[in-house]
């Protein structure tokens, strides 16, 4: 190289340096703006093995208040996590409002490698696909700024790295059996990362760094990084607008026309009872043991008898194997993240059976009436919320949502009923005084909830609850014949 | 059988049933007091297998509403939670107040189960069993009411249990190869479990259920269960005395005695920081390696330069191998659980780094001089503390606390820096003028804390901080030094 060359090599390397310290300065600067305004950032850094993801994000976080972000390697998260959807690891580490949150490789990753691998078939791939789109688009339409890249570096410079360190003791360890074997399929790796990227870079594009320019590659990051930033501080937090997409749904009555006369004698109740609990507990057990994970969702007016119902199913199950889990109004924690983060955080693992008493459905019934989110939010939910079905559904959920129904003769009886006994007052609250008021918005609301979510791969049930008796069984009865179906298909 | 005996039998029989229902319905009305006044239950069920510790589970919360207590099985969580201290996932587990939890099984299985099978050594099992008097004595000082019950079967019965499970295809599962070893070695574990009992049983006594005697066993827990609760409810929360224990301490100096003139130049500064630096990153790689966990606890007076220092530990570590955890106040669903539980829940993997900017010594100054916690409380927590950081270093967790210290100039002066710098205004709040001006109180409690808290195993180091960067080098060295050490120790 000329001595001229060299100066200019070195000009231009100090010129880098200078202005990978200002965007790092600037992004400090922003730090306290991003807090204030409570912006939630996501930077995905996929890219090869030995591309240097690590040390990127070191470069990128090297000024920030540790108190500001967080970096989570979901890949090289415990086994465990794969009794969960796929998509499990990253939904539960999503960060809180003004926060950042880096993935060192994420569901990128992850996907390619388990096709690769052949741990997943080409539907199952292609279903991925789909429901990393869903994610990402859900994700930005809550508020997140999403900044994806990929580190590359060529086979060449791979192999190069790889041997760098295995040379060396200390570094040795760093290389996995899987990188070598990324290393020896590298072109086929290389198509299927420029596949994943083609597929999912249209909502939320991938930006490209090349890993062999360790320093332009951080400026590139930096640069993007900042001014994304500058844009979603300067237009505010987005609000993702509705949209219709299709799903297969189930024609549900209105809930006006359901005929609320079905009872039981105690005798029926007895005897069925019994027997049905007993299936139901023989069933629990090939459940678990196929391990198919089942979500129950309970919703219904105040009173209807939701809590004694959600207790006939618990009975025969065997606690190890189960959970209820009561959904209040969300805590601080909760509301600082995107609103499904605390259903997928309380997913069941595979083989459980999760009770929901109370669901996601909050978003388009109380939250959707007494104003707690944007119009945009809860019209846009019924979509989102088909799509997080059907993402536990393909996972190999059994899904059923019950809507425990009563009129309002009888609400206002077991109102009474619960003023007047001691032992029941506290089940009454002034805000059921309340809701009840507001009886015909909620029913409009929940007719159009019933319409837009009942999907046939998680369908909603309407149980007819003015007599208790006969809601539990019509239940109890729904939960085994669809759990025997779900086993049989697993036989098959 | 007699005729008149029969009669007597079925008078019986129908008699405990009576019992068992009224028992019941008596928790069952409980329930709403024990959410009102918040008390936090915690119902141990151990046993033998196939003893029935799941059904008398059942039995239990046949009545009780499934938004009030939960059931955990924390034996069969993933092995992922074997990287943390054995007691991880039952601290995890802890309910919030007025909410019961039942063990199905918990830490006396874990224990005697992994002793016989020798995972860990005689001298291991004692420090367990330590452990254990110790978690479940501060249980019970922070409030919880905790029944340990204990079901047994003698090896006769268990033999004839596990061939009828095992006769049926359905529940053949169910008996695992562990417990045909249990029934093997019948007579060894029952010596182990006695001997668990009587050492763990001097505190919170263990009552042995007849588990051949199924509704005999749920009327006796039904009876112990509703009695504590009774009482505990009349008496109120439980509030634990201070008490001193025998720990090996290091003499520290009193704050006011240390030297704060200590300073390094530019050049040294940048010299040591980046060979220090490099030598952790190293250190860093065979920690990752040798599985050995790092906790690092800063302490320090505002504006010290507590946020700056860990940056500069941050900076050479593989992000995916270390956190950040900074400690604000307790979330609702923090206070409503044991003080320590938030800093249980936030532990690294072994192998990790974990860096707490604060920590749960904030229960012995900011909560102690604001009156967030009783007297008895705070004064507890010095020997709560050294127990739990015990615990820590028994995993074999590296723990090095660190009290950043400036003197009351050097704040001053650094406040009206961060006031009259527009960028750094948000550092600097109300609270920290407030503080200020405790500063003799917080110095007495910063004193008694550092006196009763800088144990051997987990010591104290106080960093001199009035210039930011020999504070820096100063921790660099003291963590590197710890770590050389560590690695070491595991090497040999």
């Amino acid at each position: 190289m000329s001595e001229e060359k060299k100066e200019r090599k070195k000009e231009e390397a100090a010129q880098l340096k200078a202005e990978i310290k200002e965007m790092r300065e600037h992004l400090m600067g922003l730090q306290q703006t991003i807090r204030a305004k409570g912006l939630p950032i996501i930077v995905l850094v996929e890219g090869w093995a030995a591309a240097g993801k690590g040390s990127l994000i070191n470069e990128l976080i090297s000024e920030l208040d540790p108190r500001f972000y967080n970096v989570v390697s979901p890949v090289i998260t415990p086994e465990s996590e794969s009794r969960y959807p796929f998509l499990y690891p990253y939904a539960k580490a999503i960060p809180e409002n003004g926060k950042i949150m880096f993935y060192d490789s994420g569901w990128m990753e992850d996907c390619v490698r388990k096709y690769m691998h052949r741990e997943i078939t080409r539907e199952e791939y292609k279903k991925r696909i789909g429901a990393v789109n869903e994610f990402e688009r859900q994700l930005r339409d809550g508020g997140y700024l999403l900044l994806k890249l990929f580190v590359d570096i060529d086979g060449e410079e791979q192999r190069k790295r790889m041997r760098a360190l295995r040379e060396n003791f200390e570094t040795e360890w760093r290389v996995t059996r899987e990188d070598l074997w990324q290393q020896r399929e590298y072109k086929l790796f290389r198509e299927c990362y420029e596949t994943f990227m083609e597929k999912t870079g249209k909502l939320i594009p991938w930006h490209v760094l090349d890993g062999k320019k360790k320093n332009q590659a951080a400026r590139d990051a930096l640069k993007l990084l900042t001014k994304q930033v500058d844009k979603a501080l300067e237009e505010g937090r987005y609000v993702g607008k509705p949209f219709e997409e299709d799903f297969p749904l189930i024609k549900m009555p209105k809930l006006a026309s359901v005929d609320l006369s079905p009872a039981l004698t105690d005798e029926e109740y007895k005897k069925e009872l019994k027997k049905l609990q007993k299936r139901l507990g023989e069933l629990h057990n090939i459940i678990y043991r196929k391990k198919i994970p089942v979500i129950l969702c309970y919703e219904g007016w105040d009173a209807a008898g939701k809590g004694g119902n959600i207790r006939r199913i618990a009975r025969p199950l065997d606690p190890r194997g189960f959970d209820v889990m009561p959904i209040a109004s969300p805590e601080p924690h909760e509301l600082a993240r995107q609103y499904l983060w605390r259903f997928w955080t309380r997913l069941p693992r595979s083989g459980h059976i999760c009770i929901f008493d109370r669901t996601w459905y909050g978003r388009v019934m109380v939250e959707r009436l007494e104003g707690f989110c944007s119009e945009d939010d809860w019209k846009r939910a019924f979509n989102e919320i088909n799509e997080f079905e059907r993402q536990l559904t393909d996972w190999g959920a059994v899904v059923l949502k019950f809507w425990i129904h009563i009129d309002q003769d009888t609400q206002l009886a077991r109102f009474n009923d619960r003023q007047n006994t001691p032992e029941k007052q506290w089940k009454l609250t002034e805000e059921d005084w309340r809701n009840r008021e507001k009886w015909p918005q909620y029913e409009a609301a929940i007719d159009e909830m019933l319409e837009k979510t009942s999907t046939e791969n998680a369908p909603w049930f309407v149980i007819e609850s003015n007599d208790k008796k006969y809601a539990r069984i019509k239940t109890l009865k729904i939960v085994i014949d669809a759990l025997e179906k779900a086993c049989e298909a697993q036989l098959a």
